[in-house]
């Protein structure tokens, strides 16, 4: 295998001559063997997305050569469609605040950019890694840019994919609307709730999750290109910030625009913490809902078996027929990964120091592998879960008839303690709580069943207060 | 010590008659002796508030007599001001989901309201907590209205200082902006940058801050009274559930709204994890400003010393002279402690079960005392370290004489190899750049000096920028 | 109110004549008004021994007068037996590393030895808090031997807790060996398990966690005194060292010794957060075990109802009759704020730097309360809802009829594939597996009965083995 | 591209000849592609291990036919030694608690043994996964079996490599033990120390790791396999129980024995909690190092330049000459991620329920990534950082000659006062504290030398302690 040798300010590297990256990128590689994960694809995409930016306001500015600057865009072109994936191999964690993915991108942009012109890889003369693919940027803002634009794209496809588990839920909300149950609280019987209301909170529960996850999407759009070394924006002149903004906007046709304050831009890292926080916030709520989706489907025979889930694969190797709530499963499991990540980004962001937090590596590993097992946790769950969920409506009915929590609606007719004193005769009697209301005369039976009918108790209102007033 | 005989339907207990508590308090103090740390005041106040309205929406709908409203009103105006605070006495940490601060609550209201009418304490058939004061009202609705409120108000102090602390970061902003220091990235030398610079960046991440803390508190002005045990308003009218959050608002002084949907605003706790979210982000932002300003303050001869802090007390008992950034280290442990309360009422919010989140109290504990002592620390920062901070302008300026990092402005004209070279040199024979760069006749000195300017080197543009156009 | 002034050095304050305190705890009293809740008392009790032993150590080589060492000895008595409590009022989080409450305890045995000796409170000529009350020390060394002390003391505490909860839970097991029921994997139906057994993994998993618990407190009996500043002991010599640890260990009868490095001890603190991570990984486990209690408590009529709690206090002021697992949703409150404790001290600990870690007071005040508030959740949850939980026998009984999970026990006899063709047809009919069986002629149904026993199918072991090696 | 068809008890699937994984394979490829993480290879390799034993144990009991055991065992042992690491392709992230990766292995090892044994894959008849592979063992033993044990193998390794660091920091206290330096306290001044005794410091706490990380690994060794479905053997023989135990410790020499309850450690999770508990304390402790490494690398000429590092990579793409502390950076990002990992950890952990807990992917996931990212990340920091590290001896030095601290020695013979008094006109006029004790005649010059002699103040031991003997 032929090789070339690659020089930097360190030393020389032999580099085989096929690839793409040079001495920068095999310097990371062995220094950094850490977790065995790339760097996600994303972010790969938006650098590349960058540094044609770069490429194009500096040749607009007359300080890139044209043909070095048309090299270096159909480079990043071809990168940002997924080509020469297999030369980002440094890895996701990384010393360096992100030096080591930045000069990967910049040396395969060269070699492939030197390639198109004619020239051989590795001849840095005509197309250099650091002079022209890195033109007046820094890691500094390079990645931190392109970090927050990957974390939008992939906050894009997960508030998709969040809409259409809202719209299950809604679905389910109208089609258990008329399923009738025992509320519970402290895991104790309550009193009547439709089983449509509480798929409706789910649904509510997650369109404030979509709100605070799109609120917290928009400060990504602000970023510090520019901002070089410490956010001073040294070497790098008003026209060309303004340029390369505009060219990435263009680029990627969102929204983007220059950090107010770059050094502010450049050091803080609360756009992340603040998505992150989103995520975590909403990892709590599914969390919650899985919960109760899968106690919901307990059973067949000694759990609750309020709703039914599609059979996925078969539950067990050892006992027969089981079936298991996977799909509700993986997205607790999702929900923990997500709140794991979320400290790790706090924790490496309450690591920065002076003008540059040097955690960005692990915060981006964490943060788009949030954005994406939950997005793809939620694609699954919602296909494979929530669109076959079936309610158990005689259980439901059932749970109703059997449970004192309907005495709740006699408050107003009979006081609290007469209540209270029905439970316990029909706790010790077996008797029902209606029989019990007629052997006693306590009401008439049209009065009771006006009083304690179950679907009244589910919408605000005192049942049976006309009988209160005629009682006057 | 005379005494009364309570009773419940668990049993009876006596109750000195001193106190307005009653037998369900008593028990709570028996089951819940866990933090020691009564139930935050603010909470306390909130929920007299609530049980005020709730008696005003009563009488309005003639459910509650007159007298007996009236006197409940009064009881709770009168622990709204603070009254007859040692009434409530069970502890913050509490299993019940707030069932036993609720209780207490409506204990003490009813044996005050008694005694306003004239009755005995105890003498619950002219005033019953459960029936009168707690009328049309559930622990479910009740405690997450007060917590909400309670929080709020505490919100709105804690914004108060931080503004107060954004002010003193931008007057340091002014008064710091022509102090010339080093960045540093990495910790380690970097390019020029004025340390009001600095300054300024830290009063725009909390300005973020306190837009992302102001935005999560106005979830909390969404309330579900009326939604009874689970929501759905049994026992609760239409009437009633409008009245009351209209004479809330009203007694309040904020725009408080029923909850769209109070099934949802019932079982969700989404509402304390996104302030809490906030606050900790926030909290991140602050330990990182912190560890850099004690950065800065360390020395004074054997640390950077580029700022002094006003001296607060000695540092040490065995060190003679010695004095600590104590202000700042406060504001550090501050955050871990609102870092890991997040993380409790994280843990708390994900626990809730199908119709109600048991979880509150912890919940409640937790993010009131992350409002408190986060607005606490920030107070005493801004008055005791950040107002007499003073920069250490002749050291900054050393530091710069001193650095290497300006260089950097050498790339545009000498290219990076060359800047790289004198680095070099300057290390090696201890001569400064400037005077190699006279040596080698790589500028002349008006050209030097015009690149070599630091002050230039910290905004936007290329050093000495004509010059490479005189070249072209 | 008469005072007295006295001066430090950054200046002087008057302090009223009445009080032990003096002017370094004012002005960490005006510095600090952080949580509101005082130094926790273990932790003045076991700073007060420190004072002590110093005093005796320092008597005993002559560098401390006897006249004032015996005074402070006195004070120090005091103290540690709960006296003058009243005069601790600095805050639990606090600048400094410790200062301010090792200097409110310098000034009120200072003062209080002054008193003994006959002189005025503030003569500090006759008895200093730092030449006489602080001789050979350092906040640095003073407090971390202190916290270690009181977090033992408390660890002791809670160790003997834990020990009656195990037992709780192994009499539970004895009591409840008989009751077979269903056991569940995924919530789901899986197969026939004794209650004692499940009570037993409980008794299991907390006996191990008394042993970790037990181990990482070991850490804590290696103290730091004699370290001073930075952990050379800088003016401590090596009699003295020696000394103080002897009459620290005397005075607690334990088995306090030095640490091996003073400069390690004084600057790492893994002694807390591995005792913290300790309860953390306790806490996980006692959460894991009250849902379990919590479910199995569940209904009664729309739960799983296999036990039943004491009932503690009315559940509901507004659904009669409504009793909720109170005590168990109090641990995992505790639980919760055991974990989010964790991970301030983690954060406080990850914080130090070079020879101290500055961030002890937040470290102190979480870790404290942590061991006390996991203390007394679980001796409220041992003594009012453990020891009078009773099982639901029949219920469980009926879950095991219902239940098809029983079927696995087939699959050495008839195969998997044919156990699960019953459950199929069970499902499909409502016939049980034995009417299925008996009806196919798969089994006789002595042979039937041997291998679907469900006592048996609760021990290891193949049901009705003896029949298939017949058959071989 | 040839295929075959599959099936199971939800349906059939069309399987391509190639591959020797199967329909439940191919259920959980669809079901769950959320990370696009493998299973942790060392995951496969120990469950392979597992089949093998459990092959072997129902050999021996004559319940598996000799010909199918043993091309099992030959498939298992091909898997093991890393063979066919391309079948297995379910995600790390996966609803079931293991059933898949189970499944996974089930099929490509029963596919694989067709083959040997000279069938066509599919042919389960004569090789089933669930009755021949998967024979006498459920997903919940074999599973928590296999990640132990691959737990074990990779704690292991990192302590090989930690020991490796340790003694790293033992040689570089060694070489650095004549390096005098000034403590830091609150990164302030303190007095002066040797860096040996900082290295030293690092040894012990990292000492202290190794010891907690062993002995969490030690729980384990301790396996449940024979506990089937929830732990109670159902359908394993004591016999197989033994015998699996058995084979798996040879195999794997490595002392690994039965848990003394099956249904405890099958439903309890502590000890992966208490491993990653014990993994999340180091981190805390070497981030602290590694902070303390980089602001002692600071500089070279506004930072603390105290000690170099070795140069790994041009640190900066715009700063000439810039060299960053890339290797102790990325050893904090670990530790951050690994604080994640372990809060991840926890809540999976706390959500089991009953007899499993069905969050074990997720917990593998992380727990396995933790000891990886660790033991990567140190060996790293330990070739490219620790072991080229040096001491700026001149630096050091010339803080010590700079700093006041050293006047703490002079506290015993000129009083706390008149050091302060010192510290203070020294600050005021610029001369050195010697200076003003020789023109005030403090001191005579050799008492002053005998005192502030720099080397003897980094021990314990009165400076000039004599001097002080002769006044009495």
């Amino acid at each position: 295998m032929s090789s070339r040798v690659e020089k930097d300010s360190i030393g020389s590297k032999e580099v085989p001559n096929s690839v793409y990256y040079g001495i920068q990128t095999l310097r990371a590689v062995e220094n950094f063997p850490i977790t065995g994960v790339a760097v996600h694809p994303e972010l790969v995409i938006a650098l590349a997305r960058v540094k044609k930016s770069a490429a194009l306001a500096n040749m607009e500015l007359k300080r890139l050569p044209h043909s070095i600057g048309q090299a270096i865009v159909q480079a990043s072109d071809e990168v940002a469609q997924g080509q020469w994936a297999d030369q980002f191999i440094v890895d996701s964690i990384q010393g360096g605040a992100g030096t080591s993915i930045n000069m990967n991108m910049n040396e395969v942009l060269a070699n492939r950019a030197l390639e198109i012109m004619g020239h051989r890889k590795g001849d840095y003369f005509h197309c250099s890694p650091n002079n022209h693919v890195n033109m007046s940027q820094s890691t500094n803002d390079a990645i931190p840019t392109a970090l927050r634009i990957a974390a939008h794209v992939l906050t894009d496809q997960l508030l998709a994919t969040m809409r259409e588990v809202r719209q299950g839920f809604e679905r389910k909300r109208t089609e258990f609307d008329d399923v009738i149950k025992m509320g519970r609280t402290h895991l104790q019987d309550a009193v009547p709730i439709r089983m449509g209301q509480e798929f409706g909170a789910y649904a509510k529960v997650l369109d404030r999750d979509i709100g605070r996850i799109h609120r917290a999407a928009e400060g990504l759009l602000s970023v510090n290109m520019g901002a070089t070394a410490v956010g001073t924006g040294l070497n790098a002149s008003l026209e060309y910030i303004e340029l390369v903004v505009k060219h990435l906007a263009t680029d990627l046709d969102l929204p983007i625009h220059s950090a107010a304050d770059l050094v502010d831009a450049t050091q803080n890292t609360d756009a992340y913490t603040e998505l992150s926080a989103a995520l975590k916030v909403c990892a709590v709520n599914l969390s919650k809902i899985c919960n109760d989706i899968r106690l919901m489907a307990s059973g067949p025979h000694v759990g609750l078996n309020e709703i039914s889930l599609p059979a996925r694969q078969p539950g067990s190797s050892i006992m027969p027929g089981k079936v298991n709530p996977v799909m509700a499963e993986v997205v607790n499991q999702v929900a923990f990964q997500v709140m794991g990540n979320d400290l790790t980004i706090c924790m490496a962001s309450e690591a920065g120091q002076f003008e540059l937090n040097v955690m960005g590596p692990v915060i981006a590993f964490n943060l788009l592998q949030s954005l994406q097992v939950m997005q793809r946790a939620l694609d699954v769950f919602n296909r494979f879960a929530l669109e076959g969920m079936e309610a158990n409506r005689a259980r439901c009915q059932a749970y109703v008839d059997q449970s004192f929590g309907i005495v709740t609606a006699l408050n107003p007719h009979l006081g609290y303690d007469v209540a209270a004193q029905l439970v316990k005769e029909a706790t010790a009697t077996g008797m029902t709580i209606k029989e019990l209301i007629l052997e006693r005369n306590l009401l008439t039976r049209d009065e009771m069943n006006e009083i304690l009918d179950p679907v009244q108790m589910t919408s605000p209102g005192i049942a049976g207060e006309r009988l209160l007033k005629d009682q006057d």
